[in-house]
């Protein structure tokens, strides 16, 4: 019987994947043959010898090949899949510290230069969202997807040192909404015949029994997980149906949020989310170096203090109103006037960050009547023990508090937002039985992403954007 | 102005969290004051003496707390969260290294023992599926939860170590399905009113200007990843809308899949499925040993050997038919008749890995009737480059296959499934610009977990479970 298994072929020496280029790159064996595979960024032929530029997106940097039998680059074109034979050399060219000096050459993947819509100028943005199937093959989309993994991993390696659990919430739920805007609706399927044994009644319709949303928040899931694993986090997609075209916003979107028991101080809520993002902030990164190289020197800088030492300051809402008062009476510039009670508009945030502080800050404190139901109340009775982190540029980052643990206040807070406490009955419950302080908080990925790197907008910091109007794929 | 920013409070000396309980556990610093807190999961109180045990969800195991004065743990109930200071000494019970000698005992969270859900006899699942947002309060729940963590994290090392970047993929989607099932759909959010620039049309209604549905896999996405950054993998919320009620299947799973560039050897493929999968299998995890307590000790053993370093065997579909053939000849067990062309049942699927086998198995080259469009065409023209991995107990833990790069057979193929070239023109496009040979599987996250846990139903696989006609919370 054993005769009909059949055992390892080929690649089993390298765990049957080939070598990349990034191990290529970074082991540097010269004078060992060597086999690389990857796609074309650039050929110059010569009379005497060719170039070309090959990369596999395993790395920032591209690997140089030199042809010293310029023939063997004549089938080159821009985008074509390619293996390559030879010996890594040392190079004696200024922007590489080793080159392949190719013997043979394999092209597994033609790509006609004439009709590629990756052309080597510069494409617009509007061009490569159009073609988000192919954009990353541009070096600067490819970077934000590294970004994205390094990003994750750093904030993966802070949770894990800290005993978090990563936990995946639920994408479909009932939960329609917590007032956090328009939420997407799944549409009803249609009901297996009635021999099957589902009725024809209007609510057997529902794919559920009852109707289903896509999630604008995993807030309320995780509060669940912390009130019995502590410390919980997630890296969740989030959905809203807005209809707003701005460069913060996505219809769809990442969120990590984060959920921990046995917390009663809004100082240590936002001492943790500074201390995670420094780590990512301080991460080093050939691919946000590439990212920053034509980007605005002043943002970089900025971003360069946040990464310090030194702590990120924390003003309360109501200072923060006197703060703006103040410059207002002074130079009239805010479009909205600043008064204690009514929402920070985009200027106010900007100014905050920017000019007041000129770094990230933490805006604590804010009115009862501007925030969701679960935050804590504070003792004033006016406002809630809630922060939102703005940065320099970019607005809000992070938003967080305290949740309400005291059963009665929740429940009153409910009937105040008109929320019904029967649908909100098992919320209810984690405070009934054995609920303690906790809280948490939620950060915009793809606005951490736009941070980090600069770029301008988070349609170019996900790989396949879909907002009001838009979805390709 | 500097005087309005407050700085550091409270816990700043451990970075704003208080000290978990698997670190007390893990440093043993016996005979130092120490602040520990948790809930309880068991009281005892004698005359002279008290005993509670005390877990917080961050170890599988629960601390041991011992009051001197038993008065100490009068209003400790089961449930509770309480925040307790002492000293950890050596323990001289046999059950724990160390314990901790309370001083004093705050109660954070009262919890009623008459009316809480979660008593200590033993709950059926049917009754823990009901209380989903207090299930993770049980060991059990809890262990499952932290094994996925750990799972995910090997995982994640894997692909880390081997060059692949993380890629988080659309959810919502305008592929309507690949014939993987019934998709959900979007249901079309309410136009704007006209004078905001949106007509009326029956169009207009959709968010996204065309039908939206939820994702059934990320592949497709993957590949057009795959071609610029040669190696991507993501673990990511897939749905279907089946009626079917298996303890395989549920209406929103994860699956983890991996596509990768410049393979063209389906034997290759298998060894990092192989690899990758004992990577996870060898983790040393006591929140596994946990749920392996009264676990089917013939499933534990099947799933000791298929973590040892011989390799799993690979059978083509061909001489897998020949063999239950065979098998079906001699003993006439199968309801249904192994036949060439036909799909392996479950209990064929079974029988090979559980019987033929005894491990692991991956069947290859199917029949090209059997298996999506994208599938790579072998020479005999009758077969594709495919497998499936079988695993007693389970069935398919993974499916896999290497992607027909080759333009004209991948349109030929699109006809052949009646699909649209026009809806998958950038898939094509995919080849006609430097496509290479590539491949990748899915593997469904929580067939997994319930493969590492012995936990027969997926849905105590995962926090809080969907299938058809039921999605609590």
């Amino acid at each position: 019987m054993a005769s009909i298994f059949r055992r390892f072929a080929s690649s089993s020496s390298t765990g049957g994947l080939v070598q990349s280029i990034r191990r290529v790159l970074s082991e540097q064996q010269t004078d060992v043959p060597v086999q690389v595979h990857g796609w074309v960024k650039s050929v110059r032929v010569q009379k005497r010898v060719a170039f070309a530029m090959i990369q596999d997106g395993t790395s920032t940097e591209s690997l140089q090949v030199v042809f010293q039998n310029p023939i063997l680059a004549h089938r080159l074109t821009n985008g074509a899949g390619v293996r390559l034979t030879g010996k890594l050399c040392a190079s004696p060219g200024s922007g590489q510290a080793v080159e392949l000096v190719a013997d043979t050459v394999d092209v597994l993947g033609e790509c006609d230069p004439a009709t590629y819509p990756i052309q080597k100028q510069s494409l617009t943005v509007e061009y490569l969202r159009d073609n988000a199937h192919l954009r990353t093959r541009t070096s600067a989309s490819a970077a934000v997807l590294r970004l994205r993994d390094q990003s994750q991993k750093a904030l993966s390696n802070y949770f894990s040192r800290h005993d978090f659990t990563y936990a995946h919430t639920p994408i479909i739920t009932s939960l329609d909404s917590e007032g956090a805007g328009e939420t997407f609706r799944i549409a009803p399927v249609k009901p297996l015949p009635s021999s099957l044994g589902h009725s024809s009644s209007a609510q057997s319709e529902e794919f559920f029994s009852q109707p289903a949303y896509l999630t604008v928040s995993s807030q309320l899931h995780l509060e669940a997980l912390a009130n019995s694993l502590s410390r919980v986090w997630t890296l969740s997609p989030c959905f809203r149906a807005e209809h707003s075209q701005t460069s913060r916003h996505l219809a769809e979107f990442w969120m990590l949020e984060a959920e921990w028991a046995f917390t009663d101080d809004l100082d240590d809520l936002c001492q943790v989310v500074e201390h995670l993002i420094k780590e990512v902030l301080r991460m080093d990164s050939p691919d946000r170096r590439l990212l920053w190289k034509e980007g605005n020197k002043q943002k970089q800088e900025l971003l360069n203090t946040a990464a310090s030492d030194k702590a990120w300051p924390r003003i309360t809402y109501t200072e923060a109103i006197q703060e703006l008062e103040k410059q207002n009476a002074a130079t009239g510039q805010f479009k909205f006037n600043p008064q204690w009670g009514k929402s920070l508009s985009s200027e106010h945030e900007r100014w905050l960050a920017e000019d007041l502080v000129r770094g990230p800050v933490f805006v604590t404190d804010y009115p009862v009547e501007l925030k969701p139901f679960y935050m804590r109340l504070n003792d004033d009775q006016k406002t809630v023990a809630c922060f939102d982190l703005l940065v320099p540029f970019l607005g809000e980052l992070v938003g967080g508090s305290l949740r309400e643990e005291r059963l009665h206040l929740l429940e009153q807070a409910l009937d105040r937002h008109s929320l019904s406490r029967d649908a909100y009955r098992w919320y209810l419950d984690l405070r009934q039985f054995g609920g303690v302080p906790h809280g948490g908080f939620g950060l915009g990925f793809e606005r951490l992403i736009s941070w980090l790197s600069g770029i301008e907008n988070v349609r170019e910091c996900i790989a396949m954007p879909r907002w009001a109007g838009r979805m390709l794929l």
